[in-house]
C-alpha cells in the first residue's frame, strides 16, 4: 500500500455501510455512541463491532492478548482476503486498530475514519501503528497504511473548539514544510474565529503525503522532517504536562528561533510564524515559558532527549531545522548545544 | 528485504560473534546450551541474550507481553538502526523471534541460525512470523524476512536421525515442485543410509526461494504452491497426532494420487514418488492408513479443512495439485470432493 492523498475521501456525512466489506469489523471509541444519533446509527450497522475505551491504556501491550482474542472471535470465519478492520476514533483507536489489522493473519485491509482533528490532520495518514510496553510509549508497532481514510466534515466539526486548537500546531507545521504560501493561513493569523480547519484540511495533509511518498517507512531520513517541532515538543509535553498541540506549538517556536540562529532562517519569517503559532496554538506562551524556567530540570531533559545515555555521547540526537519555509534540514546535535539553546531562548535558567 | 538464496550462508562452523552487530540480541532455545560446548560458547558471547523454552507455548500471545518487556529491557538503549535480533533454534524460536524483530520499533534487522533440519530446509527462509491466540495456531503474525540465514553443518548434523527424517518430506516436496531432476534424490531412493540432507540443502531451498521471489507475501496465488501436501497433511497431523514430517508425507501421497486421478499426473511418476516418500518419510504408511480408517471422523476433517463452516459452501478450500513434476496447480475444491477422495484412497471408510 503506497500512501497517497488519492486514498482520502472528503465528505459531509459518514460513508454508507455498503462502502465496506460484509465481514468488516468496526473498532470504535465507545464514547462516540453517546455523541450523536448519526454516529450511533453508523456503529450499529456493523454486526462485527468492538467498542473500546480510547486513550493510552488501550495501547497497553499487557491488555492486547485479551482484546485480540475477543476481536478474533468476532471476526470468526471471515477469510483473510475478505477481512477488513475499520477504525472509528482518534489517534489511540487508530494506532490500536491499525496494529490489529497489521498482524491479524499477517495483515488485512485497514481503513480509518478519524473523529478528532489531530487524527484527521496527522496520525490517520501516517501508517504507523503502535502499542506501549510498560511505561515505554510506542515501543512496538508496525507500518500498515490505511487503504482508505474517510474525512467527514460533520463528525470533525462537532468537536469542541479546544480540540480544534490542538490540531493547529500540526497544521502550521505542514505549512512550514511547504514552499507554496497558503492564503488560508493568512486568514488564520488575522482572525482566529474565521479560521476553518476543514477548508484547509486537504492542502495540509497533501504536505504530509508528499513526504510520506518519498520515505514511507522512515528509512531515508526524509520522513523525519515531519518531526519538526517534535523532539523538543515531546520534552515539553512530558515535563510541563501540556496537551500535544500546545507542546508542539512550543517545540515549533523553539525550532524556528534555533533555525534563525544556526541556519539563517530570516528574522521576518521566524517572527511572523512564531506570532501565528502563539496566537493560534499557544496563547499561554509567556506564562509557560516562565513556568518552564522553574520546572525543566537538566537531567530530565537529557533523559527524554536520549532514551539511553550510553548512546548520547556517540550519536547525538536528530533535530529538524528549517533553513527557509519548505526547506527542512535534519542535523545530529549533541545534547549540550540543545541545552544551551534552551537557556538562550529563556526556557531554562 | 527481498527473499533470496544470496542471503544464505553455508558453513561448517558457527559464525563469529563479530559477524553480528555489537548490540544484537540472541534469542535462543535454552536446551542448546547443554548440547555442545561450541553452542554454549557461541551463546555466551552475546551480552544481550534471551533463552526460551522452545515449542508451541513460546508462541502463545498470552505470554508475549512478559517476554517482550524482558527483551526490551535487555536491548535497552540500542537504537533502531543498530538493533538486531538473531534466532538460534528451531521453527518455534524462529517464529517468535521473527515476530519480536518485526514489531520492535516497527521492525529491526533479523537473522536466523536454524538448529533443526525442518527450520533449515523450510521455516527459516519463509519470512513468516507467528504467534498463537488461544487455541488458534498462527492467528497473528507478520511477514519479516531474515536478512541472513546461517546454515551450519556441524549444528544440523548433531541432531538425531529421527529429526533428519522429519525434514525429508519437505525436501521431497521441493523436489516435486522443481522441473529439474535431482541426482541426490535417486540416491535417497536407493539407500536411505547414504542419503545426506546437507549435500542437498542448497538445491532444496533454491526451489523455495524461486517461489518466494515471485510472491513473497502470498498475494498472487504462487506462494501457496508451497502448500503441496499440507492441507490434508495438517488434517493428518492433528487428527492422527503425527509428527509434522510424517503428516506431510501422508499429505503428499494423498495429493499425488489425487493429481493422478484428476489432472493426469502419470502413474509412473506418481508411484515412483509415493514409494520414495513411504521409504524415506512414512515407513508406517500402511499401518497409519489403517488407523486413519478408524480415527478420521468426517466432521472433524471438515472442521479442520475450513476454519468456519459458513465459508465452506461458498468458497471451498484451496488445494494444490501436481500436473507433472514441477507443475503445481491450485484449485478451489468443495469439501465433498475431498472427502470422497479420502474414501477412494482408503483413508476413511
Amino acid at each position: 500500500m503506497v500512501p497517497s492523498i488519492e486514498n482520502c475521501r472528503f465528505s459531509t456525512r459518514l460513508p454508507s455501510r455498503k462502502t465496506f466489506r460484509p465481514g468488516a469489523i468496526l473498532i470504535y471509541d465507545r464514547r462516540l455512541e453517546g455523541i450523536s444519533p448519526s454516529l450511533r446509527h453508523f456503529i450499529r450497522q456493523f454486526k462485527n463491532r468492538y467498542g473500546v475505551k480510547a486513550g493510552e491504556s488501550l495501547k497497553s501491550l499487557d491488555h492486547f492478548p485479551k482484546h485480540f482474542s475477543k476481536i478474533s472471535k468476532i471476526i470468526g470465519g471471515v477469510k483473510k482476503q475478505e477481512a477488513q478492520v475499520i477504525a472509528l476514533g482518534g489517534g489511540s483507536v487508530g494506532d490500536f486498530a491499525g496494529f490489529v489489522a497489521s498482524v491479524y493473519h499477517r495483515g488485512v485491509d485497514f481503513q480509518q475514519i478519524p473523529t478528532t482533528w489531530l487524527a484527521a490532520i496527522d496520525s490517520a495518514h501516517g501508517g504507523k501503528t503502535a502499542l506501549n510496553s510498560g511505561e515505554v510509549k510506542n515501543q512496538l508497532g508496525t507500518f500498515h497504511f490505511a487503504s482508505k481514510i474517510y474525512l467527514v466534515k460533520t463528525i470533525l466539526k462537532q468537536q469542541d473548539q479546544r480540540l480544534e486548537r490542538q490540531a493547529f500546531a500540526e497544521h502550521i507545521k505542514h505549512a512550514l514544510l511547504c514552499r507554496r504560501p497558503w492564503a488560508q493561513i493568512e486568514i488564520m493569523g488575522n482572525s482566529l474565529e474565521k479560521s476553518d480547519l476543514w477548508a484547509q484540511l486537504r492542502e495540509s495533509i497533501e504536505v504530509k503525503y508528499s513526504i510520506l511518498k518519498k520515505d514511507p517507512k522512515e528509512t531515508k531520513g526524509i520522513r523525519s522532517h515531519l518531526n519538526l517541532g517534535h523532539s523538543m515538543g515531546h520534552v515539553f509535553e512530558v515535563l510541563l504536562n501540556l496537551s500535544h498541540g500546545e507542546a508542539v506549538a512550543l517545540g515549533l517556536i523553539f525550532a524556528l528561533r534555533f533555525s534563525q540562529k544556526k541556519f539563517g532562517l530570516s528574522e521576518k519569517t521566524c517572527e511572523q510564524w512564531c506570532q501565528l503559532i502563539v496566537k493560534t496554538s499557544a496563547p499561554r506562551f509567556k506564562a509557560l515559558q516562565l513556568r518552564s524556567q522553574k520546572e525543566l530540570k537538566l537531567n530530565q531533559v537529557k533523559a527524554l532527549l536520549f532514551k539511553d545515555k550510553k548512546e548520547s555521547s556517540r550519536d547525538g540526537v536528530g533535530f529538524v531545522f528549517l533553513q527557509a519555509k519548505g526547506r527542512p534540514k535534519k542535523v545530529n546535535l549533541n545534547v549540550q548545544s540543545l541545552l544551551s539553546e534552551l537557556k538562550r531562548q529563556g526556557f531554562i535558567r
